[in-house]
């Protein structure tokens, strides 16, 4: 039987400053300009975990969408909804908080939690509606 | 020369029932919970087609719009539109609904009905706007 | 200081069948085409809620939103969400569940449960991502 | 002739704490729950100014949609955009930046800065994508 | 019993060219910009129609939306789609196709169409995903 | 280190006609349907365009936004946007401008002009709300 794809959104707003500590506020106001406000921005960000197996011949599930969205809220929603990634997200500490950094620690929150059979296959992290990462391990 | 995806974007409504026939309603109302409701809920469908193939020399065409989007409503929507999926789906008898299941089915629906050079690439299957599935055979 | 308004999306999934009951199912198939299929069908609504008032000097807020999402959860989303309009919602007995119906008696179910300076704006309920209904009491 | 609303979307991505001054971070966070986190969160707003006119009979425009845009970039996008709406935005001082009273202060930056025949009509302000304020002055 | 609104959103996709014959390229290409383009530019449409009335006693609606529908791609939608505004509409001949003269004349092409009780409300034009019109007659 | 794809979306306005110059215009008509009227129609293009690479060590970027932006409207949007593709785009000339040709042309502009360590991956073109092309070259 062949394996199918699911799907889930969640979203969660937090606050951020993109810069490096390394270097000076000039270079990093060059660097990344906005991104790099000392005062801080922030966005809505908009989460979608694609996970992938076969369907379970009892339920018709891959997995449980409640299940699946619990496992998303208890790992990482809860930690960056209303927060800020710099200073208040354990496991972005020492990390330059880039949408490719982020979800990239964010795939390592989630990449073990799943039941046998079930496996991560990809996470799309949209930072505004213009633009998007995505990830697959 | 390289293949090109392209990907039509149709809609249907209907209703269903996910629940397991060999299990009690307790049973199924405890795994299942809402979704098991014996007296059906329903969605707004939204189901993209992605077929591949290299374009045609005289058209620019990998497969006429027009004719992928009437090949699905007589394969698929006209079956499931303002339909019960449970009970008036021939291709759909014995099958528990989820959308893991169901994608499969329309998958099958399709797989073999496209000219030559054509092959299906992909389905996805948004069931609400919050998840989808997709599927590649 | 002038009034403004504050809108929270909401969402729900939940069969029915719109028809007469007085007429006989010929009738109500050619009045009502699919919408009457005797074994139902579905759609995820969106529906919108609009509310009124003067921003508090203390809070800045006119209701807040997470008061106006319980609100709304309580009156009208448990009764619907997963359920079937024509069997299992008591404020729709004997109400044929067009969308313009179904609005009108949703603005029934919360007119009269905001606090003192919030007044009912507006309701808009998406039934598909092609058509609304608006109402304004 | 009648009158005509023309539209134009903008978006920004900025901070902000909701909270008020006078109350210790206890209450604050008693009544404004994650957003009075004393370390900031974010938003991308999604701004659509509305204003309306009667059509100029040499160009067909109520009002040149590349000048609607500049103005409310000069006037506002710039002042926000990547910026801490509660410490930065000289005319948010001493405001409670809830989304009610943001948009009221967009209002009074904007409403007297169109030209003669075009008024501001509607100011839309989506601070998630769940919900939304309306302003009309 | 009260009314209320029931919106249908339909699409089309046109070219057009916004310019004032009167004036020489130089002068159109000035005040419009790329929009004056002599070889033609084109848009995806997205029109919102919405009318108003009390709903039917016996059906629950204030107008059947498949015959909503079938008025405005009778009167509006056959004559645009795929079509040159400027060249090949006859009730857009002599009118500067802006958005905001577009929507009037697609007003003036619905107002009489509706059956007794069923009133044209407003008209809302997407002529880009960023800016609309809205008229009311 | 593991590669990233960061995507970012774009939109422009062009007219064009889909039809075949070594036919007639009664071949054309019959193939390509409304597509091939002579005088043209148009579409509100969305452009998503997406690269990988692994993210550099001190900016977190696997590109800078701004450049990726900057780089696609030089080579593509200043191109095409209030353009007429069949007339007026060089590198489309003697292309049938179907969506699949127009997404590989668009590859051709792009592909050569990353920095090294980025490849561009893949490009979506929507041509209207309801179909879009995918290439991966």
């Amino acid at each position: 039987m062949s394996s199918v794809k699911i799907t889930r959104e969640l979203h969660f707003s937090a606050a951020h400053r993109v810069f490096n500590p390394e270097w000076t506020d000039e270079k990093n106001s060059e660097v990344f300009g906005g991104c790099a406000n000392p005062n801080w921005h922030g966005h809505d960000y908009r989460l979608l975990v694609t996970v992938e197996g076969t369907p379970d011949r009892k339920t018709g599930f891959v997995m449980d969408l409640k299940d699946l969205k619990s496992l998303v809220e208890s790992r990482v929603i809860q930690d960056v909804d209303h927060r800020n990634i710099n200073l208040e997200v354990s496991w972005m500490e020492g990390v330059i908080p880039s949408t490719e950094n982020f979800v990239m620690e964010i795939w390592n929150r989630l990449v073990r939690e799943f039941p046998e059979g079930v496996e991560l296959s990809k996470l799309t992290l949209w930072e505004t509606p213009r633009h998007c990462v995505e990830y697959e391990g």
